[in-house]
């Protein structure tokens, strides 16, 4: 393991920083938040993209989200398969286990995994159409959304709606597991979508009954 | 889609706080990052655990950090089959698309998932043996490790330093991904591995000459 | 005073929130309460119980809810013998010097206080026993209504019932203040009981006719 | 009991548009929290002010904090005499039962009690200094801190400045009692004192290093 380096040095400081600040202020509930475990409200679904936290957008501090990110906000449907399904076991672990309140997709706009299943979509990707590709064979999961907004003719807004797709299609693909319908169902859990404007700040939310995302 | 809900009221609440305050003060950073796309100077991979929040820990504003959170921040060995592989995709989008310059595991204490693989490889968690299980399935990527910790007698230390062998799994499971191992033979990558004690605010580095973590 | 810290930054990002939202959206009202002084229509007696926010269930705003809250939400009998009494004060306040048209005892399901005094009257709880222990000193106040529930053989129903009866209990020792049955027996100050249940968001009010409470 | 009357009917029609609305919203969460429990990080004492509601400035929601309200926001000093101590018990539920991570008080301008404190000093007010004064004889916990602001001549900065002692001699109270005292050694609790202005909507903490309160 010769590959693995030390830390860089301004996160060496700004981690000093932390402890004695952040940390100090609040160490009986770091304390007792490890010795009781956690017990977070909600769990959020949220891209990996750098400009999207949505720790930040909510205020949340240590304890409140279990968060998972990934590349688009995506959940794979329900396949109880035997392979590794990372997603999966997110959602899994926070219903079954830690038995969250709510479960929040959050998309957001320019959205570079969206890009480039629109570029598949287009047939103007080929190096993600290969086997090989994991944001290719990942942005699969998306791929059947594209005849919602095929005949949107500005390449802006319809990169926008397909940001917004990739968040109903993981809110039905959540549907698909047998321990998140049936939480639905008892009134345990609800589910949430969200989008989010990273330039203008804006916040939308799913209204099923008019079938769109609306501003908060 | 009759079950998606309206976002709660407090996180409208808190929203609109966020926006009169961080996002009102830092607008033209926000645009700038919208429309000249991230640049995030590190990925993140860590725990999707309620408790550990490295944008907190590392103070990381928006667009520093792209961050990948999974359970027990794994890394499965690299294997283009053509299936969805949400975990892969996203170190591919990070070395491949950002060329991101460092690579950080960041594991933890008190690890729910780490806990759960101690269990099965001990014979003690049938629920998680079972093929539908996301969440054994997920963990048997670490299983292999258990060897180095098994004779470990007492229970904590031994979760602990199962722990920090998650990091090291991680870290040598990038290692497989061509792209990886290409990008950090010409020094345009490093690797990290960090473990962080939740109670006390600890942070400990994975350092490869000692074969062992040391307090940053 | 070494001890006391700087507020947690969770908290200072959170008020920002609030002050450049709600403080700023009612800040004519915000300063004409200032200097005008309170003026509340009611006062509510509740429980310090963190699940059960007043504010909340009737959306109440500033100004208009004087609200003391101690634990199980009990007013002592009137005993003026010059010690500090503190919840006798809140109550003298507001109906002497702000003249509140409305008093209203708001109990709840889950009661942790309530609880402790079953315990205690069963014999299961020394600890609350002792002279020491503020709590089971304070629930001392509601040990004689023990006996309208002790034929309750559902431990879950029996709490619920006590906690109801928590309710009646402090209407009965409002009463004993002369100042309270004076401005009662006048006309200007009525009297509210409550009981709200947590899990299912339900709302009973006493009706004294009937002798128990009813769904609002 | 043919006193207690119905409620007001302002009320029941606000209390079901929560039901319709924020119940709803987080009725799964609800539902845990009766089920498991509270578990607040945090226990505030403020004043029963209609104009402070500590819920609103934090933007605190179910379960967050465990909320004690009396007039002046004042603790009395440890004294286990076997009396009902309602505020006692309060602080001893919150830090021996539920172990609450912070303990925060919430002083604020125009506080009518704090007022009538300095009236009784100045002797202006023998109402409040008969025996069977409720809120005097609760005012008598702040006296011996007048003489830190006796010689500030302008009324307004007098009271604003005793407002802010309120808070300290709480604070100074609290570590009277030896389950706190042992909880702040432990590093387990930490206090923190607060002094909102109403009219413009500041927020202060109390410096102990530096003696004073500063904005946060």
């Amino acid at each position: 393991m010769e590959f693995a380096k030390p830390l860089p040095s301004y996160l060496v400081t700004r981690y000093h920083g932390w402890k004695a600040t952040t940390y100090s202020e609040n160490q009986g509930w770091y304390r007792r938040l490890a010795s009781e475990g956690q017990r977070p409200r909600a769990m959020v679904i949220s891209c990996c993209d750098s400009r999207v936290h949505v720790t930040s957008i909510f205020g949340a501090d240590q304890g409140e989200f279990f968060i998972h990110r990934n590349i688009a906000n995506l959940v794979p449907p329900y396949q109880p398969d035997g392979d590794h399904h990372g997603t999966s076991a997110t959602v899994e672990y926070a219903v079954t286990v830690l038995k969250v309140a709510h479960l929040i997709v959050l998309g957001h706009s320019q959205c570079g995994g969206v890009q480039g299943c629109i570029d598949m979509c287009k047939g103007h990707a080929p190096a993600l159409d290969a086997k090989e590709s994991f944001v290719g064979r990942w942005m699969d999961i998306l791929k059947p959304k594209f005849s919602l907004v095929e005949d949107i003719e500005d390449a802006d807004a319809q990169a926008r709606q397909f940001e917004r797709q990739a968040v109903v299609a993981s809110l039905e693909n959540l549907m698909t597991f047998p321990f998140i319908d049936s939480a639905v169902r008892d009134g345990t859990l609800s589910l949430h979508g969200l989008w989010t404007d990273i330039g203008e700040g804006g916040l939308e939310c799913y209204d099923p009954r008019a079938g769109r995302f609306q501003p908060v």
